[in-house]
C-alpha cells in the first residue's frame, strides 16, 4: 500500500493528463474493468455523485419537477423519427441485436439521450392545456460509443440526469430553459466552487435537434474547457415531428414548447481538474462525503481517546460527516492518505497539544495549521469549512481570470491561441465560416456567447465584417 | 378523464389479472412505450420506488455497506468464466453487437446481474485479510429477455439493488446472507405490510452458481406466489473460478467467501396484489408518497380555506406528506380519484362539518369515516396512519393463513392443488424427482423450506420415503 503515498503522484505542472489519471486512481474514485470504455465508480467517487444527486434532486423537486423512469432501449424506428437528432446520435450508439439466442425483429439502441422516448410518451398524455406544463426528470445511465475515453470526462457509459419538459407557451419554455441553466450555474458555483461562464452555444455547437442550447462552461487548471451542463430550448421542433398537440383554453389545437437539460458525472472530473494539487484530491467542503478526518498521534492514551470522543460527538451533533482513522498505520502515512483523499479538514490529536487542552486543525486546500481548544474544535470546523468553500471559489476565479483573453484581430487571436492556454474572447460576425476557420486553423471550438458582456465593441476578429456579438473560444476536453 | 372513475376498474374477484393491469394504469403507476417488454414508471410509481430505495439504502449503509457503480455491459468472455452462471443467464440476455456503425470485436451483454463484474473487481482489490470484508451494493437496472411480461412482476428491464460481499470466513458470509434476508423480511413486513414467508430454496430453484439461496416469498390476494427478494450464499464457488485469494493473518493464501442479494421494483407489484381493491390502489402508509389528501367541499369559503391552511400547516410540521386537491372537479370525482390513487387518508373539509369545528377523515383501506376537530386532525392522522399500517398487515396475514394448506400424501396434495389457490406444505424427502413430479403433474414449483416449522412429521408426501424437511409448493407469477 506504499503507493498511496502522495509523492508518487505526478506533478500537475509537468504532465496534467497523467496527473489527472493518477489522482482518480490514488484517491480511489474509479477503477477499470474488462468492459472497455466504461469505468467502475468506486464507493468514494460514488458518494460524491450521491451528494450531487441529493442536492440537485431536492432543487428540481422544489421547482415542481417529478422523477420518472423511461426504458433504456430505443427501437431504431423511434430514434429515426427526428432527422437532425438521429444524424447527431446514430453514429455513436450501442446496438442491441439479439435477445438470448434469437435475433430481434427490430434492433434497438441503448439510449444516448431520451428525447424521443419522452416525446412518444408526451404524445399519449398531453391532450389539453390542463395537462401542461409537464416537468419530468430522470436519473439514469446513457451510452455513447466514444473512441477515446477518460474517467468522468468522456466514457461510453455516463451517469446523468435528463430533464424533459413541455409547456403551453414559448415564454414559459424559455423561462424553464434559463431557470435550469441558473440552477446548474448556482450549484456549480456554490457547491462545486467552480467559476463557470454561462452562455449560449452557436448553431454549430448546439444539441442535435435544439433551437437553442445554453451551456455552463468551466475552465480547468490547464486552461482547457469542460462543458459542464447544458439546457436546451427545442421550440416545437420535436413536438411537430411527433405530432404532439393540445387543446388550448379556446378549444383550438396548438403545439407545445419543449426543453431538455442535463448534467453528468463529468462534474466530478471538473472538481478534480480545478481544485486538486500534487498531494492529491482537494474537495469543496459542501460536496465532500467526509468533511473531517480525525487522526490520533502517539501511543494509545486515555487523554487522546477522551478528546477524540468529545470532538466526534460534537461533530456528529452538528451533522458534520467525519471519520476516525484508528488503523495501525503511522501518523505520517495517515496524513498522506488524508491528503490524497482530499478530506477538507484533518484534526491531529496528540498528547503534546493536549497538555494545553488543544488539538491541531489542518486545512486540506492550503495545508495551513491552527491550534484550537478541544471544546471549540467542532465549531471551528464549521467556520473553517465555510471559509474554505469561499476561498476555493475565489482562488479558482482568480486563476481563471488570468487565462481569459481578448483578441481584436486574427493575428492576435493566433498568437494567443498558440502560446497561451485559456479562453479567448472576440467580436464575431455570427458566420459559421469564421467559426470553422478557427477550428480548422487552430483546433479551438467556440465555447459560448456569454450571458454577460456579449455586446460587440468592434468588427469580427476573423473576417473584419460587422460583429453581432462577443464569443469565447477555447480548447476542450 | 372520466375513465379515472373507479367504477371502470375490473373486479379483482372476477378477473384478477385484468384487475391488476387496470390498477397499475388507472392509479398512474406505469405506462407503455414502443420499447416492448419494458415499462415507463410514471412519477407516482417512481415515488414509491424512491421511498423503497431511501429506506433500504439507509439500512444497508447502517450495516456498513457502501454503494458502487459497475459497468452495465459484460464482455461475453467474462460472462463465460463461471459455467453454471452462464448457463443460467446466457439464454435470456440482450446482446450488444455494434458500436455506432462498427461491429464489436467481442459482443457484450447488458448485465442480467453483476456477479462476474464484482468478482473481476474483487480479484484486483482483495489481497489481504485487511481488505475484508468488502460490503458493496449497487442500485441500477438489469435486463433479462423475458418472453411474456407484466408491469412490475416480470419485465425485460428491471430496477433493483444488488449487494455483493466478500468475507474472510464462511461463518461471516453466512451471517451476512441471513442478516440481509432479515432486512428484506423486516422491510416487507413493517413497511410494505406483507406477511412474507422466508426460507431456503431447493437446489433446483436456487440461483445459478449459488451454494444456497434464501428467499422472501409473498402470497398474493389470489393465492399465487411472488418471489420478493433473494439472498445467496456462494461459498468459494465464484471466487475459485475467478482466482480470488487473500493472505490471512498467518500469511497463508485463502479463498474468500461470497454473498449476493437483491430486491426489485417487483415489490411494488406485490403491494398492489396484496392490499388493493376494486376501487383502486391501497398503499401501506409508510410507503405512500402522499399520505393525506385534502379535499374542500362546497363553494369557496373563508372558513374552509382557514381550516385547510391550519391542517396543512399542522401536517407539514409533523412531516406528513400531503396534497390539497383544489382543482375545479366535483368532490365526488375527487373522492374517486383519491381512492384510485390510494392516498391512505382523505380529509373532507366542508361548511357543514365546520359548523361544529370538525372535518371528516376517511381511511382508504376500510373507507371508514370519522369526524374530528380541525385542531386535532393532524394528530389523528398520525394515529390513524399507524393503525392502518398495522391493520393492513393483520388483514393480509389473516387472509394468507386461510390459503396455507398441509397435505399428508400425494392424493391430498393433488386435490388441494387442483381446487384451491394458495401454498401447500408437505413433508419432503429432498429428492429432486419428487419436486419435478409436482411441477410436471400440477405446475407448482417449490417456494421454500421455511425457516420456521420445517422439521418433518411424517414421510415424503410424494414418494413415501423418509422425509428430510417440510417444504412449501405454490403457483408463481
Amino acid at each position: 500500500m506504499a503507493d498511496i503515498q502522495n509523492k508518487s503522484i505526478i506533478s500537475r505542472d509537468d504532465n496534467f493528463a497523467e496527473w489527472y489519471t493518477s489522482i482518480v486512481k490514488k484517491a480511489d474514485l474509479v477503477d477499470y474493468s474488462s468492459t472497455k470504455g466504461s469505468m467502475i465508480i468506486r464507493p468514494y467517487g460514488y458518494a460524491i455523485w450521491e451528494n450531487i444527486q441529493n442536492t440537485l434532486d431536492k432543487e428540481f423537486k422544489r421547482l415542481g419537477h417529478e422523477n420518472i423512469q423511461m426504458p433504456m432501449f430505443i427501437p431504431e424506428s423511434l430514434l429515426n423519427l427526428e432527422k437532425e437528432h438521429v444524424e447527431g446520435f446514430a453514429p455513436e450508439v450501442a446496438w442491441v441485436t439479439h435477445g438470448g439466442t434469437e435475433p430481434l425483429e427490430e434492433r434497438m439502441c441503448v439510449r444516448p439521450t431520451s428525447e424521443v422516448l419522452f416525446c412518444e410518451h408526451y404524445k399519449k398524455i398531453i391532450k389539453s392545456y390542463r395537462d401542461l406544463p409537464k416537468l419530468y426528470n430522470q436519473w439514469c445511465t446513457i451510452v455513447r460509443w466514444e473512441k477515446t475515453t477518460r474517467p468522468f470526462l468522456r466514457t461510453r457509459e455516463i451517469l446523468w440526469q435528463e430533464g424533459h419538459t413541455m409547456h403551453a407557451t414559448k415564454e414559459e419554455a424559455m423561462k424553464e430553459t434559463l431557470g435550469i441553466l441558473k440552477v446548474y450555474e448556482d450549484f456549480q458555483r456554490n457547491y462545486l466552487a467552480l467559476p463557470v461562464i454561462v452562455g449560449e452555444k452557436t448553431d454549430k455547437e448546439k444539441f442535435a435537434g435544439a433551437e437553442k442550447t445554453y451551456t455552463v462552461e468551466a475552465m480547468m487548471y490547464d486552461g482547457v474547457a469542460l462543458q459542464n451542463g447544458t439546457s436546451h430550448y427545442f421550440g416545437t421542433h420535436f413536438a411537430k415531428a411527433f405530432g404532439i398537440e393540445f387543446l388550448n383554453k379556446e378549444n383550438q389545437l396548438e403545439t407545445p414548447y419543449q426543453t431538455s437539460w442535463g448534467v453528468t458525472t463529468r462534474m466530478i472530473g471538473s472538481i478534480i481538474m480545478t481544485h486538486s494539487d500534487d498531494l492529491g484530491l482537494v474537495l469543496p467542503p459542501k460536496i465532500a462525503p467526509i468533511k473531517v478526518i480525525l487522526i490520533p498521534i502517539g501511543k494509545a492514551n486515555e487523554e487522546v481517546d477522551k478528546a477524540i470522543a468529545t470532538i466526534k460527538n460534537d461533530l456528529d451533533k452538528l451533522e458534520i460527516s467525519n471519520k476516525l482513522d484508528n488503523s495501525d498505520k503511522s501518523p505520517g502515512f495517515k496524513f498522506a492518505e488524508a491528503e490524497v483523499k482530499g478530506y477538507p479538514i484533518r484534526i491531529e490529536i496528540g498528547p503534546r497539544d493536549l497538555e494545553n487542552g488543544e488539538v491541531t486543525l489542518v486545512r486540506r486546500d492550503t495545508l495551513e495549521k491552527m491550534k484550537v481548544e478541544v471544546e471549540k474544535a467542532s465549531t471551528e470546523c464549521v467556520k473553517l469549512l465555510e471559509t474554505m468553500q469561499q476561498e476555493m471559489y475565489d482562488r479558482a476565479l482568480k486563476r481563471r481570470d488570468t487565462m481569459l483573453y481578448f483578441a481584436e484581430d486574427y493575428e492576435e487571436f493566433k498568437t494567443i491561441a498558440t502560446t497561451k492556454p485559456g479562453f479567448i474572447k472576440i467580436n464575431w460576425c455570427g458566420d459559421v465560416a469564421c467559426e470553422n476557420k478557427i477550428k480548422d486553423d487552430l483546433g479551438l471550438k467556440s465555447r459560448c456567447i456569454p450571458q454577460d458582456d456579449h455586446e460587440p465593441n468592434g468588427p469580427c476578429a476573423v473576417c473584419g465584417k460587422d460583429a453581432k456579438c462577443q464569443i469565447y473560444f477555447g480548447k476542450q476536453y
